[in-house]
């Protein structure tokens, strides 16, 4: 049985898992202290990371080269398209959600608001917690001026890039920092992927302390 | 003309560099002071980062997407391998340095000891230089361990993998903050790649107020 190690709130595991789930892969999660790590944990990743997928006798780190490799060993549906130009666009979109908006708002956000409490490394900086609700504002902003212009974010296809952004936003949005009015563009789009079957396991997850706020898992939010 | 925007010293630059010099596609070279970004760079580049590649109309950005790109567009001579195995190996050991080693070491001793004087930040924090002085070593002995194995980081052919890391280690070499006489094997990992024609450009390369050690530029270090 495939095995992925990983955290509810992870960004990254959640890339991970919707594109598992998109292409019909099973695999048992194992919930991952990685910030207490195992020994075991260690030894299957130097980098002492999640996600970890075991799959196929292999074991694998990085979200976007796991990503990347389930892609081309299990070709459908289609995630990554297959004009160059697409493909540069959608790796610069999973870039810029996994690099930039993680540092400039999921680690100010949420890492302050709950990974700090989980982990036990005291309260949230509220500078931090300031500058993640005013940078968010300007992301979404870029969401919508994207969307505006195609009907996914890379393009006119669903693609890994949607799987970066939506990962993020629904670990931001458990903990109520989306705010989904600013652009009816960008709430409709998240509408749209929030209701795909892939999705369902991320809205059922809870990290224990932090409820989620009642439109989390709602699929008319 | 196919233009890249650079800073000499940005690992990230090099890689790009690296791969366009392989596939010897020519660009003009234009130094950017990203870190005091005029107008006309942020519109071409929201994230305000470099490298920034403005090749055939386009303009991209994120050094991984844009390597990803060349590859892809130029597939002469091949950079990244066939089978998907390999391929995930490449893009994980390219996240490896880019993410981790860049966390470790890169930014703990170049960007404390240049970049810090450069963009008129103050002087190095030394918890943070002896921090990155301890993680290179242990970096320097993955290398080892995995060159033990194989010809070139990610398998018997030379990959954007290799590039990545010599991307980073030419940039801590050019501080003298790599001690090539850790690993017989890493070190001559490294004279191969730095005696390649698509590192030249690299070697000549200085930053005001930093001249390089002797040892830098030459090919028998």
């Amino acid at each position: 049985m495939n095995r992925l190690y990983h955290f509810a709130l992870s960004p990254f595991c959640r890339k991970v898992r919707l594109t598992l789930a998109e292409k019909r892969i099973e695999v048992e999660l194992v919930e991952e202290r990685y910030w207490e790590p195992s020994q075991e944990f260690l030894r299957r990743n130097p980098a002492g990371k999640v996600p970890i997928l075991r799959m196929d006798g292999r074991v694998l780190s990085e979200s976007q080269a796991i990503c990347e490799f389930i892609e081309e060993t299990n070709p459908n549906p289609q995630l990554m398209p297959r004009d160059p130009d697409t493909r540069y666009e959608v790796r610069r979109l999973c870039a810029w959600f996994d690099d930039k908006f993680h540092e400039e708002v999921t680690s100010k956000l949420l890492y302050e608001r709950v990974n700090k409490k989980v982990m036990k490394l005291g309260y949230p900086d509220s500078k931090n917690v300031k500058a993640g609700a005013q940078a968010i504002k300007y992301h979404l902003d870029y969401l919508a001026w994207l969307l505006d212009q195609r009907r996914w974010l890379a393009g006119d296809q669903m693609t890994l890039a949607d799987f970066a952004a939506a990962a993020h936003l629904s670990c931001l949005d458990y903990i109520s920092d989306v705010d989904w009015n600013r652009s009816a563009t960008v709430k409709d789009w998240y509408a749209k992927i929030k209701s795909r079957p892939s999705f369902r396991t991320l809205l059922v997850d809870q990290v224990p302390g932090f409820p989620p706020p009642r439109h989390y898992a709602d699929l008319d939010f």
